[in-house]
C-alpha cells in the first residue's frame, strides 16, 4: 500500500481523503493541518502541520493541497527535503522558478516531486503537448467553463450593495465552432467566454447601480459580455452551492495538403476540487513508483509516461487498454 | 535531422511522406516499396523494399505503413534487427504476441520499436488509460465515427447489384449524452452507432432488392440501423472520395461522494491516413530520442511521456505548454 500524507485540509484536502478512499492500491497516513483540532474532533487522523518532519519513513509521497502562492511556493521546498511529493501549483509565470527550486533540493535530497499536476496546468498541459507534437500546422486554443471563477465571485462581493455572489465563466459556442470550422479565430478571454454572476442584494441596494457596477469592474468583467441575475440567499444556497467548472483545450489544423483535423479535450466536473485531487492521487501512484525506479528531483506531468497513474499491469494495460 | 524512412506506401506512406514535410527537425531519407517504381517515375526517393537492410547506418527510424496483418506482423521482427521501427499494428488480439517479439529482438539488436501508435489504438489508449487512473469510479467508452469504414464499404460492394460503394459508421447522439448523464448504458456497437451507406447501382438492379440484401448482411449490418442511399457515380466520386473519420473516448464517473465528472477525448478528421501519419512521425521523434537514451527493445505509447513527441526543449515546454 502506497501510504499518503495530505498537506492542507480546505476544499482540495479533503477531495484527496475521498480519492484516496477509491485506490485499492493506497492508504492515507494522515491530514496535516494548521488548523486547531481539537482531541474530540481528532479520530486519529489529523496531526499539526508543523511536525510533519516527524513521519518521513512513514509516508511514501505527501500531496501538498495549500494555496500555490501562500503554501505551497514555501512549503514545497521544505516538504521535498524529507518527502516524495505532489502538487498543483498553478501560478503559471512562477513555474519554471520553483520548478528549479524544487528539482534542486529534490536531487540532494533523493526526494522526487511532480509539480503543477491537477486540470490546468496538468491533463491540459498534457492535451496542448500531444497536439501540438502531432498537428504541426494548427492553432491550440484553451478555453474554461462552464465554471465556478472564485476570483471574480470575491469581485463581485466586494461591490457595495452585494451580501453574495457567485459567478460562472462560460464558453462561447459559436466562438467554439469558428475554431472547430479552422477560421482560426482571433482569441482573447472576452473574445472567447462570457460571465454569468448570480448575486444577493443587501436591504434597499438598488439593482440597477450594483449591476452596473459590477459590469464595470476593471479586467474582471469591463471587457466581458456579463449576465447579472439577483435571487434570493436561499436560492444561492440551494442552488448555487457547488464548484463545478471544467473546459476544453481544442486544436483545430490541417495535415497533407488541406484535410482539416481538430482534436478536442473536456472536462465537465460538478466538483472542480475533487477532480483534480483525484488527478493528485494518479500522479501520487506515479511518483511513488518513479521514486522506486530511483529518479529524484522535479518532473512535470510532461515527464511521465501514461502508465504509471494506472494500478494495472504493464500487461494488462497492453491487454485492455491498448 | 532525423532520417526517416518510410515502409510501405500506399494512403498511410503518402501521409507519412507529408507529415515529415512538416516537421523541422526531420527528413525523408527514402521511401521503401514493394512496386515497381520505373526509373522515369523515381526522383530518387525510391528504393525496392528488399534493399532496405543496405541502409541501415542512413536512416534512423523506419515508419511501417503496411497492413497489420500481411505486412507489419511478418516485417516488424526483421526491420527492428536493423532499425529503430514505428509502427501502428492494429490487430487487438495480436498486440500481446506481438509486443513480446518486437521486444525481445530489439533488445538483442539494441534498437528500439513503438507499436500501435495512431488514434485507435494510439492516442485513443493514452486516453483510456489516463481517463481509468484519474476517474476510479466509473466506465469508459470508445466511440468510433463519422467516419468511413472500409471494411462496411467492402461488404456492400460484394452485394449482387452494387456498382460502387462507402459506408459511414456515425455515433448516436442519445448514446452519447446517455454516457454523458452518467446513465451507463449498456453498450453494444449497435447500441451506439447508426450506419449509413451511399451505393450506387449496376444497371436495371432493383433497389429494393439490393438495399434489403444490404441491410441483412450478418455481423455487419444486421443489427444496425442502417440507411441506404442510392446516388449516381459522378455523385459518389465527387461527394465520397475522401477517407474521413474520428471518434470519441468519454469516460463518466463520480468523484468524492456522487459528484459527476466527465472526460472526453475527440477527434474529427478529413484524413483518416493522414493524421494517423501524423501521429507515427510524432513517435518517430520520440523513439530517436529514447534510443539515443540508450533505451532498446519495444514499448506502446503508454510507456511513453508525452515530452518524447514534442520538438521543443523541457525549458521551452514548461513555459509556453504547462
Amino acid at each position: 500500500m502506497i501510504k499518503i500524507g495530505i498537506l492542507g485540509y480546505g476544499n482540495l484536502g479533503r477531495g484527496v481523503e475521498k480519492a484516496i478512499a477509491k485506490a485499492d492500491d493506497m492508504e492515507l497516513f494522515g491530514i496535516f493541518s494548521r488548523r486547531e483540532i481539537s482531541a474530540d474532533d481528532n479520530d486519529g487522523k489529523f496531526y499539526p502541520a508543523s511536525e510533519i518532519g516527524k513521519y518521513k519513513d512513514d509516508i511514501d509521497v505527501v500531496i501538498m493541497c495549500g494555496s500555490s502562492d501562500k503554501d505551497i511556493m514555501v512549503q514545497g521546498p521544505e516538504i521535498v527535503k524529507n518527502f516524495n511529493v505532489v502538487d498543483s501549483f498553478d501560478t503559471h509565470a512562477n513555474i519554471p522558478e520553483y520548478f528549479a527550486n524544487m528539482d534542486k533540493i529534490g536531487k540532494e535530497s533523493q526526494k522526487l516531486s511532480v509539480i503543477s499536476t491537477g486540470w490546468d496546468p496538468g491533463l491540459f498541459s498534457i492535451m496542448r503537448t500531444y497536439a501540438d507534437a502531432i498537428l504541426v500546422e494548427g492553432n491550440t486554443y484553451t478555453l474554461w467553463g462552464k465554471g465556478l471563477s472564485q476570483g471574480h465571485g470575491a469581485a463581485v462581493r466586494s461591490v457595495e450593495g452585494v451580501k453574495d455572489a457567485v459567478q460562472y465563466t462560460i464558453p462561447k459556442e459559436d466562438f467554439m465552432e469558428k475554431i472547430k470550422n479552422g477560421e482560426n479565430p482571433d482569441y482573447s478571454p472576452a473574445k472567447a467566454h462570457t460571465r454569468e454572476v448570480f448575486a444577493v442584494l443587501e436591504d434597499g441596494a438598488d439593482p440597477a447601480k450594483v449591476e452596473a457596477e459590477i459590469k464595470s469592474i476593471p479586467l474582471y468583467f469591463d471587457e466581458y459580455e456579463t449576465t447579472v441575475h439577483f435571487i434570493s440567499e436561499e436560492e444561492l444556497k440551494r442552488d448555487h452551492s457547488g464548484l463545478p467548472h471544467g473546459g476544453r483545450v481544442i486544436r483545430s489544423g490541417i495535415t497533407g495538403d488541406d484535410d482539416k483535423a481538430t482534436i478536442e479535450f473536456k472536462l465537465d466536473l460538478q466538483s472542480n476540487p475533487e477532480f483534480t485531487a483525484s488527478v493528485n492521487v494518479a500522479y501520487a501512484r506515479a511518483i511513488y513508483r518513479l521514486a522506486k525506479e530511483g529518479k529524484s528531483g522535479a518532473m512535470t506531468v510532461l515527464d511521465i509516461a501514461p502508465k504509471y497513474l494506472s494500478p494495472y499491469s504493464d500487461e494488462d494495460l497492453r491487454e485492455h487498454f491498448i
